[in-house]
């Protein structure tokens, strides 16, 4: 079978997760060809070849232009910290890589858009690491959304909410910063639920309108020095949506959300039905159709099993359930797919630009205090 | 012991719950005084006769005048549709008489504040019937968190979504035309939130962003004649909020949520601890705190018992549960303690006043597409 | 209207609960006579005169025998403990008064027997308090089961846990002592789930296999001296089942059950879909129904509404909840309309009396340890 | 790095299971030494060669004898039907092969117990596959029991409950028949509750009564012909409970429970405090415990995160949740441990056969009517 040489750059929870998705994709799917462990880039040579012992990598780098520039590298996969998701994917697809990069994409719509153009210029393909679309439960509503089994769509709400910097003692980290985040909580967790809702409803996110909070106004230095430092973008925003063909909706996006560990939740409400999600119970769907008997009606809990998207290829029992790092074993398929099949991917940059468009305009719209297009 | 006479205007949902609650409030609650069901009106005598017998009143009238102008009467309660509401409570305040009026106070702001003014310079006693925030479960978060068991609050989220109108081929009723109804689910339902949404945080709405929405903006007409008719309001609005002191949040309401059926729901979130409840499972609240080893924290489901707010005087055995009607007689020992002993009504005119004014400021600053002060 | 004039025995918790549902139910219910609050007992003529204040009852007596004697009572209601029910029951037979008593009915299945044949002879009217089996969500459990549409019954699972007794600092009361309780969690609370079992499944528990525990077997004296007194009867106990018609199934039920409030709980399981219910979410149903596509199935939340049995006696709209209290209130419409009509009720003392065999057969069975008729 | 040659029996359900964690153990958990995807033997040689190719074995055999023979294979990985465990497992044994089995290890005790003698003459390392005991959720469950954080148990329920057989128009296959089966529901999912109800309680079994039913007496012949043929053991089974040191509880199995696709659950209660599970929601456990303030108490939702037992390997992030086959890569990381490091292996074919001895002695018990000793 033909090979896929993948090139990783970055080991941490994204790397990790890819590198294992990348050993099992091939035995839950049959792929059209092998993505193969190749080369592993770190920050040194050291690091990089234990973490490629680790992660079961072939070779290893100190040096990621030396993988990016490597002949026998067929995909460049980028889950390096944001900030340098740019400077790493320009580089990739100078050298005629295929990337596929962890999300946001860029730290800013202009950033993303400079990488759309490269890509597009240089005909490679590119896919962002979205992984909560993947998610068979969401795929499922995906389908009965698009099928109109709940008639039009009247209302879109979503969150993604997490408390990873709910405590104020915890000190600054890139996350905080501008030059190394972008926007906060937006950025980070808020891409996901924007790309979410597109991706969803099948819509497009026409004008917004912002909200954004820096909830904890100074944090403790990260290199230890007495002193708070001022956090440099939001903890928490929250937006109202316009979409096209008249669709409405909100989001919220959290970092400081005490409580919540994987807050993306979904209601979807159409002229015939709803759809709730929680991805912290990633392997059920809410279901409440407008049909049978008034007396017989109610939110049905859909446990996700082989009738739905994906889920055959992990297990043939229903409600078996499937897990965080099953959802990048499902993106690798799409990838290699969509590179050898040469149909689309998705999200590509040109997609995942978007959503950088629609966290500037998020941000603008704040500060403006106004409705504002995407 | 002493008599407070209660005179009943309008017998439909909320007369029927009113009715209830006087009858078993004295044996729930130990009062200081008795409130009876003395005086009933309705529509022609006729009726008022037999509503009278069914719900237990003494006497009954075919004319709201005489029972507001009745000498034995001491309480004016008012159920009759929204749009009677002020001139009803106007001609009991000229009566001297208290008055116990459904939400919303008035179809405007201009309107509640015409009967803040009348009622303060009679100097009679009111209070609006917002009952989902005399509901156990609703009065311990409250509790919580104005004792700081969760923090300093950082968010509110709202929403009262129901799907009374969401089939099209509803015809109009008052509450879709603008003369008898004022807003539409933003005041029929979303004046519950709102108000709610001050109740809990004790904290004020300053300012409002919102966004409007006629799903449906036709119906049958209600007389059965051919052809549609306008909906003179929403069907689904939407706020941002600034709260005093930096607070943020949103509120959400629809009349066309398919599937909610009493979707008053709400997450506060604080920098110790989240509190989140939903009206459809009214007797429980979830409750995560900071605190203990990471590993073992988690949202806590709190049923009601009797260490929580009136829930004793209802059962002493915890989780057996209140109903929405418990709510009410909750209501009426708030009414019938106020009225006797002096102490303030919550929420007053003067309060539901405010949730006129968001309501106007909400519709307003959707049509302006800026934020609106209260 | 008729007036029904009830005598009550009884003021702790039941004997409260019994005095807010009569006082509330005639206006809930259309009733063909109205339940009067004319007499109550207490132990002195103090607690009384007093408790007939606060409940609301026109007389009082500190002798329950001159209530029994009264001649203008027509129904006795028995809240007083259950190791009185028996002798005050007789009494109240003997001067041919309807009976209403709280569950269990009687210490033993001979008690029970001699109750039962002391009201047959006299032909008065008997019902016993199982108040769970009013609460509407279990009514229409019953409905969709009568009716077939979850097929032919394969399965019952039932259990009544709580923790009232978790405390093992907690002293002896009545509930610990076989000459005032009988069994112990076997009869308080496991009474409920055995007549529960045949209630919803219309069908007899013919046979029972039964396994019983005192978890605690000492605790400290009710009278505060120094040493620990010996429990008398089961903390927990469970039993397997055979119902007539081959359907099988088990219950469990507990005093000492840490973290269970009001743990009534069942699931039923047919050939064509489950039911499953908790009493501590006692206004929704949980439904299962092979049917439509194998992809769309799933357990729905039925939220209570008024399709559903006696739910819009309360409110005219859906979800809007039912409360402890409100069974109560079904109970005394169907104690009134039972009287009054002379139609049969349900549970009568000769229903309760096979609870009190099924009780006495799980702890033979248990000291015997082989299956055993009820 | 070490490597430890596996060789796959069967490529079904768990076949897949296996092969998929076999893949991504490596990369998940830093291992003593590489399971390699060695040999696999299916039916035939061409099913074979296409299965490996498919799962990502280096070689394939149509013979599972060669497998069993073959020089290089250190471990046999047995996932062939049930009635095949024994001829296989002996075979590998005499070939001085580590065996890792699917459960039930037997369809008899006298079965499992000759595997186990053979085992442990033979002195190879012994592992069967109960999963769901390595769930994150259920590792964490035993650890809060077994550090006493809930108090001494005293009570234990557990289910493990699926559909699979509910539809009477599908017809025998392995399941249905003795011969190929042995116990029915109870052998087939029954074996992993029993074996759960130990592994959590620390605790064994020591007396069961058991009641087995076939619900669906006769099915459609497997070959497609006319009539139908008896099914030769239980659709559902329960039974009663006494484990060592006086703990009481009960267990139910069924393959008919309808809507119940992954239906293994439990309710460990203590004097403390309770644990529950349910594996349809495999990444979350509840837990309540008796301490703070009363009106703080309730059934808290722990997600499972990096502080709970394996978590972390998979993600640092908690809530993020871990699907079927992640327990599968947990399992196989105990075995690789096991095997290279020479610590016990849990549960071995020896606590197998416990497994066994409890089906059987349900299956005794039911016939005769009364407790029977494991």
């Amino acid at each position: 079978m033909k090979a896929l040489n993948i090139g990783l750059i970055g080991t941490g929870f994204m790397g990790k997760a890819h590198a294992i998705a990348l050993k099992a994709a091939p035995t839950v799917f049959s792929l059209p060809a092998l993505p193969v462990c190749d080369l592993l880039a770190e920050v040194d040579d050291e690091m990089a070849a234990r973490k490629a012992r680790e992660l079961g990598f072939a070779r290893s780098t100190g040096d990621w232009r030396a993988l990016v520039a490597d002949p026998e590298v067929d995909v460049v996969d980028i889950c390096a910290p944001n900030f340098l998701h740019q400077e790493m994917a320009l580089a990739a697809i100078a050298a005629g890589k295929h990337v596929y990069a962890e999300k946001p994409l860029a730290l800013s719509a202009a950033d993303a858009q400079q990488m759309v153009e490269a890509a597009e210029r240089a005909g490679v393909k590119t896919l962002v690491g979205f992984n909560y679309i993947r998610n068979s439960a969401t795929r499922l509503a995906r389908e009965i959304i698009a099928s109109g089994e709940i008639g039009e769509l009247i209302h879109f709400r979503g969150r993604h909410n997490e408390d990873y910097l709910a405590d104020p003692a915890k000190p600054h980290d890139w996350h905080t910063r501008r030059a190394t985040a972008g926007a906060g909580a937006l950025g980070d967790v808020g891409s996901h639920i924007l790309n979410m809702a597109e991706y969803l409803t099948g819509r497009r996110i026409q004008e917004v309108f912002g909200q954004l909070q820096t909830v904890i106004p100074k944090r403790p230095l990260a290199d230890g020095s007495a002193g708070l430092g001022e956090v440099e973008n939001d903890d928490q925003a929250q937006a109202l949506l316009r979409f096209d063909g008249g669709l409405i909706g909100n989001i919220e996006t959290s970092r400081v959300a005490v409580g919540r560990k994987m807050g993306l939740a979904y209601t979807v409400t159409g002229t015939k039905g709803t759809i709730a999600f929680d991805q912290e119970r990633m392997s059920e769907l809410q279901l409440y159709k407008s049909e049978g008997p008034e007396g017989r009606r109610g939110f049905r809990t859909l446990l996700i099993g082989p009738e739905h998207p994906d889920y055959a290829a992990f297990s043939p029992a229903p409600g078996h359930g499937l897990g965080y790092n099953d959802q990048k074993i499902i993106e690798i398929r799409d990838l290699v797919e969509g590179i050898v099949t040469g149909t689309p991917l998705y999200p590509d940059f040109r997609e995942a630009w978007r959503v950088n468009r629609m966290i500037d305009a998020i941000e603008t719209s704040h500060a403006e205090g106004c409705w504002l297009p995407v």
